[in-house]
């Protein structure tokens, strides 16, 4: 039963995702088929790498992940096939591997060159349905492709570390469901230039001296409940996809608003660590 | 082929649904996975309440429900896992059980001990994944937790009674699609309370003298068709859940409004039966 | 194993989408479930048919079309099966099925009649997935219903055509996801009626002289990159289902908008070719 990830901007109003469905299941009758996001930004492909990057290695070896942002086929946009730490991906070469192989080489990439109908504008239905279906049914990457070397490169998920190594400076690459505000800062990358140091986060007008593991580690649980009045306060915290968030305690986007809209927190601003 | 569902604030936007399905079915190949619903709205667990208590039914018995709404891990929200019914829940001690369990007792509840990483931050993924795995192995529940006689109580879903019983006072518990607003006031509770008086129903500044069972009972249907002008007209009926609902026939929340934005109905406000 | 799609206006926070999967995989314990919309606009008929024709075909023959939108039973709108393409459709008489077969007449057509409950306010649940259960046993039509020789017509999806075959007169009957405006005017009309003279395609107060088959031959490959300006440009296209679209190149209707928003073209605005 092959396993099928699908991850787009398409929405789920329209026909997009139903019809790929159902060419999915047309021409592999077993398959599984999950959707990782059809709410991604269109044509956002920092946000497609952030959502893929965490959501992917929860899979079994050997899913295939079919990516549809920004899939038309152009001269500067071509197709590629991959597998990377034993998953396949099929999508288009434009940064997006590069933010997700940052620790992993992939090990085998080809250029897609089934293409029977060039003048798709739905690359998705058309060809990314039937190379999924060729490598479900054990076909190898170079029937479907020919063998690249390199793949387009993306830094938009890469905080910047100055000669000095006394800060980390990183930009808001997500905006999540509760309006939690995600940098390209790893824990990972905090370790290795913190070294133990102390450190203050710097996020718009706010500092924050103290990262932490769970949200409600702001809470004092010794307060009696209706004393504590932790919802709404503001955190750091390394999120459980390893990246440094600012957030909001129990925030609600839709009401009174999350870190984005209440710290004034947009897609691209500066979020630093500086170290002592 | 072990049926879990899936219930949670999570948005469908970010990866954290996608990364548990593949948690999932690394444990479970042949699992099938349904999503309830991803847009409760964040930490509202009377909502969750209301939308799993009338959807779990509908499974066949023995299906495991996961439930991500305020299921961070601190001393005041334990992990539980619980048999009601013929069904399975895995959810946080919060309030919320006792609003499904409202008739029917669980057979037996744990509360879960297998955590072997207490400060994460994303229970569902580490946690809950696990204890469900392990149901649908046919593992018991007394394996992977301590048998608990009592759970948290929340009384958000159950209507007010008088002791003179001349009225049943209720409030808007959730607020649907279409903009329709829905009470805690059961038609079980009508028929209890009101033994076939005549009654009144008032919202907001509005009163109703009938309760339907259609949303088209409103239709004069013995009209031509181009008279009857029923379309946005409100009503009072007793819904598809079996609960008190005021609501707009034919009403699309996003363009003219719904019977929330229409009768000026929100979230928590009252709604009574009173009984001559 | 039974593949039965879902296409409705129920929305996806709700319980009703989760109940009725539930209810399915209580009857047909090895279905395998697709979700096509959920987002239509509620009531909607016409959007109902544009989602649900585009998606169809690409399901394998034999696969159940469950149809929730404007479905309540009463003296006006009937509930029917049916057989269409060598597809199962079940779904209310309401004008969709001659929006969905316009050039392939159903083959056997049935007015649904096991009813036991005809005060449901939920069809889908409490009919709809009897029906389903019945058709993926291999039960005939004839045994649920009586057999019809008609249904309800709309033309909402049907563009008009002069006496003097100068022009196609149509209409926008949809926007998608990335505010690109969608017409009823199809590429196989517009084939037959235009015989290859040359064009204006009108919209609001915008004309195209060309219409595209991909989104990026507006693109001029011959330029470096950064001189390119093709984001946000307007332009017409056949779009991938065969209908003439107003779009705007690499639009986000949430931020800088789409076609609909920027050139202000709305739901049944005029859309016309005029041949020369």
């Amino acid at each position: 039963m092959p396993l099928i990830t699908l991850t787009t901007d398409f929405g789920t109003k329209d026909h997009f995702v139903g019809a790929v469905k159902g060419a999915i299941y047309s021409s592999i009758s077993d398959a599984r088929i999950v959707d990782i996001s059809h709410g991604i930004s269109p044509f956002n492909t920092t946000e497609t790498a952030y959502i893929l990057r965490n959501a992917y290695k929860n899979f079994p070896e050997g899913t295939i992940h079919i990516v549809g942002v920004d899939s038309e086929l152009n001269e500067d946009n071509k197709h590629i096939a991959l597998l990377l730490n034993g998953h396949y991906f099929v999508c288009p070469d434009n940064g997006l591997i590069s933010m997700i192989a940052t620790e992993i080489n992939p090990t085998r990439i080809v250029e897609i060159n089934i293409h029977d109908r060039l003048e798709s504008s739905f690359s998705v239905l058309d060809v990314f349905v039937q190379v999924a279906a060729h490598i479900a049914r054990g076909g190898t990457l170079e029937v479907i492709g020919k063998t690249m070397t390199t793949f387009k490169k993306s830094f938009e998920l890469q905080a910047q570390i100055p000669a000095e190594q006394n800060k980390i400076i990183g930009n808001v690459i997500y905006i999540d469901n509760y309006g939690n505000v995600i940098s390209n800062i790893t824990e990972k990358l905090f370790k290795e230039i913190g070294k133990g140091r102390t450190y203050i986060v710097r996020a718009s007008r706010y500092s924050f001296t103290k990262i932490n593991q769970k949200y409600s580690d702001i809470v004092d649980f010794t307060l009696p409940a209706h004393q504590r009045q932790s919802d709404g306060n503001k955190l750091a915290i390394f999120n459980s996809a390893g990246f440094l968030e600012i957030a909001i305690y129990k925030s609600n986007l839709t009401t009174v608003g999350g870190a984005s809209s209440l710290l004034g927190l947009d897609y691209r601003d500066r979020i630093t660590i500086e170290f002592q």
